[in-house]
């Protein structure tokens, strides 16, 4: 077949989109078939999609399938900014891919500040990627035993189990929930630099086939039941954290904030309480912060991030205060930033490079400290986008009440 | 100064990221400077990010600031997908970019059934866009004066203010909320084919003009005060509803479920029972869904929505029920979709070119209308993620039923 | 059958409990007679639940079955608060019942500061009594429909239904939310100086036979589909509210706030913001208050309100910040405050005693004021016992502060 | 000063209401003194008030202050319940003080159906009491170090701080938390058979001196950092459990269903689901269940416990399904039952008396499992309470269908 006819079947629906490598056997071929397919039969141009050069033969079958080509996302760098982590120490440069206009200059106005004023300290409060497996049992009594003996049997099973998928992950804990007769047992993994979600996939279904053997009168359902959390707005991470749980925090002195920001400590911290407090309680929201999800969204993008998990990534507290000194302080808590320097969509060539910009493409050594690194980048990245944006509400506030004086 | 030396001062930090376009003229020029700038300065290569055939002329300003190039993310293909929609009608294929292995396939796989059972049946409940700005007032008592006022003058709003920023947008209703001291205005827009946020921001910063001159001893504090709410999930949105409100349902005949899924209706509703409605009931959340997020991500990111919007996009309920007649009835409800076809990220190439592969690029006749077409797509869609995932988990566990009875 | 046999009998289980009043006529009789029956069945004294003055022909049927007696709750009284409200205007005297130490001195010493301050200023935001049916439709489209039907036609709902089992119950709107098939009508009444439950529950299901007339498809399925929603801790009352949404404020001198409450204003503005906000926060709560609970539920019990109500009358915001002028600004904001002056436990003689304590007994002229005037009283009370604990809680920080400075 | 002086001052205000007792010295006649100057001042008859057997001397400062009477609160009785519990085993009668009709007799008729079934197995799953003090740090940094010293420290702290102040609390576990400089330490306790707030807040106020003591630059804040949490609906607790973690459950035949509650195991599933489930889904709530706050709030009452912890009492799940052998398997899922055998409100003679009728009063032997059995049999009647419930909207229903296929 010759790929006219290729195309032409591909767009009759003789030949289902997912079966054209079966005839090209090159996957960069199936690409541009399937794409020129849908050109023809939908009459419309594809050719910026077309424009690529990523190549099919590496992400097909690992990151994508039924390629047609790639969306291009702009984009942009703010920074530098100067960090004062564990991980990360010295000024760093923040990737981010949006199309969201002035997202970019915020974030960079915030960098600014923070790195007049010495730079954001960070901290790592927890770091686990977890699976809540989902069996469902003869009745509570039972589900409690099942879940005793795994409480008590976390070394058995890493090295029965999770020892035999995965050399990097490590079962570290668990926490049963018994909702009637079903058992939720989430399982914390490190995961070292991965996000760690296939892993802890991949070695949680091996924990079960253990726990069936020794239970046999247990039935397991579902390899998520959905209080892992993955991918959905929850009070479990928000409050038990998954992934990084970090804070970022700094002290800007009212001078920087008088004149890089052009308001007041007081109007900030004002700000913060009616808005990402007072605001968010009344909306019942997991997010008591202005915009986490638009700095978070954009580096996710940038490096190869889940990107659905941007929700839990939205997650989260922004303080601000005066401090007695009549300086402000600023902080971010992040419970549950799911990231990683290693797998996934961070093998994406323009994505990899994106993370070789804050110098954390790729595996840390030891194993784990890239991913930390990032983290605490990401949490720098998101405190300077919050301190912009909370500064800009201020500074239109102060002008107007200026003028108003000025009357 | 020649391009070395630019490229030289720009990675040494004496000419600022956001500076360079002063020295260039061209908007292109200023974005390989940065990125070659960077380059030197880091030792590192960013060629694939430089591989771009979107213009920085046009998104530089409109959708990205420090531009360097972009992040290419694969774009794959699910479909065709038979809806039977108040404004989608027919069969329609899906762009989804993403790299997470699987889930174009995932969502194909749904596509290809819930086609063979005759399609997708999708219903919007409501379609706004909200904006909640915050306004200190001397007491409770003046809140409630001040939000019965705006309550019986939408429509001098509606002239005096909103219709003199925007054509497209019309202010439609209002729910005030009082805490203490503090007024929440919650706005609501119709907002034609776009997301609508730009315009809502817009129409209610000059409404705010309008009742500051009305009540001059209240204090406008913040265009919002976190009850929009916007890119942070929360209960809000999840009852009352942001962007489209919308629902996808199938009957799925029990042959089909059968042969094409290889599991029972009884065993996936079984599974949507105890993951998405008792596991999410226990964690708290607002998502009672498999994964939601994945779809909503992954055509957010090929069409250009705000990638921040995914949270939102993750909240919502899947059920699954056996009907009297022994098939399989499967929804997905979606309370706070919010998207559109026109404005924002929806201009870039490679974006456009994603929304007309649904048909559904550019703004509908009559306004409105195409992205409405368009909601109804990302909810077929998002039904057919959901069917996918949870028949596997339940053909999964059918097998193993199967096994063991083989014993 | 003499007395000696029957509590033989009934001991025994030959007798049932419910079926006492069978053999003895009259209702006191019957208690007395169970009430012995398990004395002699469990070989213990019950003479004080045996102590009582309320009549048990007025109670049983109407409140009680199967009665034994009475549980005695030690009632005090806090006060004179006064009370500058738009229905409660003077001093008012708080009766409350409870067996935890401390709380009538704790709310009695809040009342003194406010009456010192010149009292509390309340507002009633709103005023509505919900009942949600649920409904199941053969799809989403049909609900919408049911449901737009619905909106357009509650006056026709009001003639046909409503005012042929109530007298005081209105209708005066409703709100649809639609879940895949399920439609869920949550219907808003005014309910005069009633809590309401009764009277909208009847109202609501006399509502359907109509619906069900109109709608010969869509199944009435149960008169409370849980999003009235009743005696749950929930988002839907907490932010749209149900029965009374009430506000009470004041500012308190700093002279007072030192003298009468060894405190000063700022750091009881910082133990609210850490506390109230950042911690219920975390907590995923929807109680950003300290003890709203303990308040209502002392108010409750002396006054007959339904005891499972505590749960949406705990749920609600304190705010307290300094102002421009140094003094504290204290506001509790109460969004479900379910509460009525006549009906249910309001007839029990203790009770109604109680309620006249604040001259609030039985129905106001016209219909509905003496249920606010209660609502207002009640915030009232609250705000006393928010103020009395943040300040014990500051005052020992400032203690403590002194003490150290002092070294 | 003679009585009708006495009571003259009162009424005047010249004596203020806490202050009788220095005048009369006898508690019970301040109680009459103060209960007959409102009478005097209001104009009002408060006998029934007056009307107790418990012992004013007793009570007061122990239970209340400002004492004026009591408030009658009628109690019924349902059962007798069978319980297959680890504490509670046999037949049990459950004293319910309420005004809300019907209500007893509807669980008693759950009772009745649950005994015939074969009783009750209830599972308690943990059981702990919290308290969490809030501390202000220096920086997030330092909150994690303080966080990791109490981790490691648990056994200095029980032994310098919680033993000097509590024979019967024993802290077995901290959970911390940080949010920006702010870090509540969140202490669970086992506290025997008390419900136990006040031994945990002795207890944690006596390990903050500890704290303090070693770091001088940690400033502790409140005792409460309300993430205990305490009386408030909150996400915390229905996750991560407070008080007893408790599961009641049930397999009731067919035949019972139909014969004894009318209606079949296929609709009482399908009320739970459309109802319990996806309604309490979409209401963001964190009751799953029908009324638990009614029988919790019933029982609360007759016994002594506190009546603002209904609000956690009213968290819960509950799961109705068919089992494969046509029967109906039901279970509630308590997470946060607040109870106690000894101490606070079970003192009080009334009270004291319903403990006995389940043959829970006092102390247990060993300590604890008196409140455990407690637990059970509150769990118990919850269930009760939920079946009867559920099956009395299925019969509707099914009396509906009948009637409707009869036509």
């Amino acid at each position: 077949m010759n790929l006219e006819e290729l195309i032409e079947k591909v767009a009759s629906g003789e030949i289902k989109l997912h079966q054209v490598e079966k005839y090209t056997g090159s996957k960069r071929l199936a690409t541009e078939i399937r794409r020129k397919a849908l050109e023809k039969k939908l009459g419309i141009s594809l050719k910026n999609i077309g424009h690529y050069s990523i190549d099919p033969e590496e992400v097909i079958g690992k990151n994508i399938e039924n390629m047609i080509g790639v969306v291009q996302i702009p984009m942009g760098v703010a920074g530098p900014l100067k960090i004062n982590g564990e991980y990360a120490k010295g000024e760093f440069y923040i990737p981010l891919a949006t199309t969201e206009g002035a997202l970019v200059a915020s974030v960079n106005r915030g960098c600014s500040a923070l790195t007049a004023a010495g730079g954001v300290k960070t901290t790592i409060i927890d770091d686990k990627m977890t699976r809540a497996p989902l069996l469902k049992c003869p009745d509570a009594r039972r589900a409690r035993e099942v879940a005793q003996w795994v409480e008590e049997n976390l070394e058995y099973l890493q090295e029965k189990a999770v020892s035999k998928v995965t050399r990097h992950g490590k079962l570290r804990g668990v926490k049963p929930y018994i909702v009637g007769n079903n058992l939720y047992l989430r399982f914390e993994f490190e995961t070292g630099d991965a996000m760690g979600m296939n892993m802890v996939t991949i070695a949680s279904e091996e924990i079960m086939k253990v726990i069936e053997e020794h239970f046999p009168d247990v039935k397991y359902l579902a390899l998520s039941g959905n209080l892992c959390v993955d991918k959905k707005p929850n009070a479990m991470n928000f409050i038990n954290g998954r992934g990084k749980t970090v804070i970022a925090e700094a002290i800007i002195p009212r001078e920087i904030v008088e004149k890089k920001l052009k308001t007041t400590p007081e109007l900030i911290a004002e700000v913060n309480y009616r808005k990402n407090l007072v605001g968010s309680a009344q909306a019942g929201s997991y997010g008591f912060n202005a915009h986490f999800g638009n700095i978070v969204g954009a580096i996710f993008l940038a490096t190869g991030q889940d990107e659905a998990q941007i929700t839990e990534g939205s997650h989260g507290i922004t303080l601000a205060e005066v401090t007695p000194e009549g300086d402000l302080y600023i902080s971010i808590t992040m419970p549950s930033l799911e990231i990683g320097t290693v797998g996934g969509g961070t093998r994406v060539p323009t994505q990899r490079e994106a993370l070789s910009i804050m110098g954390v493409a790729g595996g840390g050594e030891p194993a784990g400290t890239n991913a930390k690194k990032f983290a605490e980048i990401v949490a720098g990245a998101v405190l300077a986008g919050e301190l912009s944006l909370l500064a800009a509400i201020a500074a239109k506030h102060l002008a107007k009440a200026h003028k108003e004086l000025g009357r």
